[in-house]
């Protein structure tokens, strides 16, 4: 039987739901008998090896609703990736304050971490409960139909390149963003569910499940540039070579990289700056424009899926009932159970613990820029309610009198 | 007495709401007696010359509110800057098609397109009405309390940096974004509208209409982050040195220049990068990371201020009321009644164009790197409804065990 104090953590990049899970978690937690104290770590696993803990039993559920409704991580977060000597520390922490269940809501490096701490209470002994609540805007977590906070985002990149369509549309040229995402092309590939009319942008969709070649790059935006006299291009910060080396890479020489070994894409412009480089040098058209969406993709206040919202809340109160009422450690994972309805179930730790989930082929379509109408059936239902929506006016031509 | 067909164009870059002011034009010609056809030019003075005209008076007045609540230009915009032959060009085909008014939405050189054109009309005797209707992000417009599409394109802005610091807060480290605006910062200085605590970014604010010292930027920097742990910073695309030249320039090699022999700033993240650079060189802080706002800004889709549009829509209605009613040439402008009320009013062409507004004195603070609350106090309303809001747990602190 585990003991009465519960731990709740955020890791990883924020989300614009994260808070929905953490505020899941506490208020479930409350409502259960054998839960007397509910801790939150203040930036993720830092934060536990530093004892910078706050005691969410005091907030009322008045205040943890506004919270809910904030995006990014309201206990602060890390990117601190635990080796082995990091999660005994963490669990020396835990033994030390008492607590039963730990709860860590992040990526797939957090649920690793969240297995470590679990076996090295197994080793000594400790009746710890770890519980996985899945977290990342990158949707590139295994066991689980999508992650939560990747619709949120999704909605994001699907309204920005509605709205880059249309202003492109006005101002013909090509227009070309970068979108998050290192390994998994979900969030690139949810450009196209900003398109409307045929002839909508984004035109080219360049993911990192698929090789990319800079002459090839050159002659699909050429073919579409003359067909539309335009072109919208949404491109992965993940696009590598055949040989594997990241586009990114091969143009900015001193790319920084983060804790986790993983090479630092975010926060530069320099990847789109250089695709339009090699647009207007070897391409000659004049108008060419790129955006990096940067943090905005994950931080934008004012942008979220209520689908979204919802499910981020559920995964936090069912990571609860699982350990609760199971007696179990694990991942808690979505899976769709209707078009559309889900419904939530606790996968092993081991299944879900630093692996990563790619785009299926049958969501690329065969040109290997586009997407296909089963990635569009996946993602909408989970894009909420509320999009907006795009109106043209109607062909009306009025013959001309000078040049008749 | 003027001729009863009329004809709107829009020009410049498009907003969120210049269609409203489209269809205000449109519907309210409709209930006008005088009027008989109403056109529209594709992609503004250019179709013009080129005769691409478009019947509006076929279009439905249900698809019309559809495409007045879809952000960009409608019709289509152009770069083209008229000069003398080129205006008379358009009133060679305003005469041959027996257009009486002429209504152009832009900024101003928009308007001082507007100005030669009904210039060139009066001198050959032409019995032509132009009004000029105000449109511009930038909030640039003498003569106005504010322009149509500003209001919109703050309230991104605003939402964009509420969320930056949320995200900056939860993993913190120095986050810079650029805004749009060559001369006039007002949209930069937009960026403090989401703020809410205290403590929260942006935490320096770097307008056009003061110099920028890369030495003084990097020491206000350190000063910040050594207070905060953190630091949210807002750059204008249009800072300079002391001599006039934008620091963009100095750093990015070869920039492009655009038709109306404007230093091309928007669509690179160059800026961004090498402040990012210098910070990190010379600051020695790890965790920096720069985002450029680029297109999004304008034509993102689902971030609109309800009374932008409104008064998106009412320019354009006031703009065919003084045309008819008053038999008057001129340029809209709104001013300011109440806390928060408009009307508008007709300026002459001449007070409006070519003519550039900056930010007043009184809305930025003494240190230069911050926005009164003059300035606050006259964005606020504009923002509209519904603005998201940000909300934090309460400090319970809980007291160490291994480290008591």
């Amino acid at each position: 039987m585990a003991l009465g104090k519960i731990l709740v953590a955020q890791g990883g990049g924020p989300t614009a739901v994260i808070n929905q899970s953490l505020v899941g978690v506490v208020l479930e937690a409350r409502r259960h008998k054998g839960i007397d104290l509910v801790y939150g770590a203040r930036h993720g696993v830092r934060g536990i090896i530093n004892e910078d803990f706050v005691d969410l039993t005091q907030e009322t559920s008045h205040n943890l609703e506004l919270v809910a409704g904030t995006p990014a991580s309201a206990l602060g977060s890390t990117r601190d990736k635990p080796d082995q000597k990091y999660c005994h520390e963490i669990f020396e922490v835990l033994k030390a304050h008492g607590i039963g269940h730990f709860f860590y809501i992040g990526g797939n490096d957090s649920s690793d971490t969240v297995r470590i701490v679990n076996d090295e209470a197994a080793k000594a002994g400790y009746p710890l409960r770890s519980i996985h609540i899945p977290k990342t805007i990158d949707n590139d977590l295994v066991c689980s139909d999508h992650t939560p906070g990747f619709p949120s985002a999704a909605r994001f990149v699907a309204q920005a390149f509605a709205g880059a369509n249309l202003d492109n549309a006005a101002l013909p040229g090509v227009y070309l963003a970068v979108v998050m995402g290192r390994h998994a092309g979900f969030l690139t590939a949810a450009s196209a569910l900003g398109k409307k009319f045929h002839d909508d942008g984004p035109h080219l969709i360049y993911l990192p499940e698929r090789t990319f070649d800079v002459d090839k790059f050159l002659a699909d935006v050429k073919a579409m540039h003359s067909r539309h006299g335009r072109c919208v291009i949404a491109v992965s910060e993940g696009i590598h070579d055949a040989s594997g080396e990241p586009i990114a890479a091969r143009l900015a020489k001193d790319l920084e990289h983060d804790a986790h070994g993983n090479l630092q894409l975010s926060g530069s412009g320099a990847l789109a700056d250089l695709l339009c480089e090699e647009i207007k040098a070897k391409l000659r058209i004049k108008r060419v424009r790129g955006d990096t969406f940067g943090y905005l993709q994950r931080s934008f206040v004012g942008c979220v899926s209520d689908v979204d919202q919802r499910e981020a809340r559920e995964v936090g109160e069912k990571a609860v009932q699982f350990a609760m009422w199971g007696d179990r450690d694990g991942s808690v994972a979505i899976k769709r159970t209707g078009y559309y309805s889900a419904d939530y179930e606790l996968v092993p730790l081991e299944a879900v613990a630093g692996k990563t989930r790619v785009m299926d082929d049958e969501f690329i379509a065969p040109s290997g820029t586009d997407i296909t109408d089963a990635f569009r059936l996946y993602l909408r239902p989970l894009l909420g309610s509320g999009m907006p929506d795009a109106f043209r006016l109607r062909p009306a031509p009025v013959a001309k009198v000078l040049r008749a």
